[in-house]
């Protein structure tokens, strides 16, 4: 169920979801992929448990720092069908300090891979957040462009591991 | 593991763990000694599941308002041995709004049960915040007194389901 302060992506995405599950859920695979290029991911730490550290820090080409530093919390893992986390807590569900940028509101996401028939799959990426104003920053950021263009290059990447299978 | 911004209360409570795990989990129960008296809970709400709500409000006996009305987060129950709720959170992980007073800073607690022989239990609540200041707010709102009372309720509480069983 979304409410008015989600933002969502949703992509049918022409790969198996284990091996989008892969791609998301191995840490040199989401290296990958998770940054929108030109950015790149330059430090990540992903422990997928409840309460374990989920960090990821983007660069841009020019050195650009998105300040995507701040150590976030994994809250829900169901294998091959679910991720969530959050930035309003840290590891171990310490609540977390607000940062600047792309840190300076809290959200949760949750992410869902569901089979779409044919060897496809269902990818579907919701963005949580306190209220609004909240919700219009991350979507003034650019979260559909980014997401977006992320959830290409997962699906590229994961039809490469088909390939390699 | 605690840190220099955690608060922690510890106490050995006579009576066994499974009925201080009981008059924890039960609303009917909970809601007979979770505020320190004359404080009473006038409102509850408790899912004991991972996303669900942990909502409870107090009310003091001239009808101040302490604020505490708005919906927590579940994060982690280990039946008979542990409770996690964060205030950062808002059910099904939405991050949530800060309030006034109580509520003006997020907090996470995590709640711990342990066998300490002779029929008794070792009780520990630690409350978990983003840094210092936070914790001294909490200190200065009376954390020890609050709490510690509370404990004592609960012994008392669950002595009297002893008696009952």
């Amino acid at each position: 169920m979304t409410q008015s302060n989600d933002l969502v992506l949703e992509r049918t995405l022409d790969a198996p979801r284990n091996l989008v599950w892969k791609a998301w859920t191995d840490p040199n695979l989401l290296k990958q992929w998770f940054a929108p290029k030109p950015y790149e991911i330059s430090e990540l730490e992903m422990d997928l448990s409840p309460g374990g550290i989920f960090r990821i820090r983007m660069v841009g080409p020019d050195g650009f720092d998105t300040g995507h530093g701040s150590p976030g919390c994994v809250l829900d893992v169901v294998d091959g069908e679910k991720l969530v986390w959050t930035s309003a807590l840290g590891p171990q569900y310490r609540p977390a300090e607000l940062g600047e940028g792309c840190e300076s509101f809290p959200m949760t996401a949750v992410v869902t891979f569901a089979d779409a028939g044919d060897g496809k799959t269902l990818y579907r990426a919701v963005a949580l957040h306190r209220n609004a104003a909240d919700r219009d920053m991350h979507e003034k950021m650019g979260f559909d462009e980014g997401w977006g263009t992320c959830a290409g290059q997962l699906e590229e990447l994961a039809q490469g591991l088909a390939a390699n299978a």
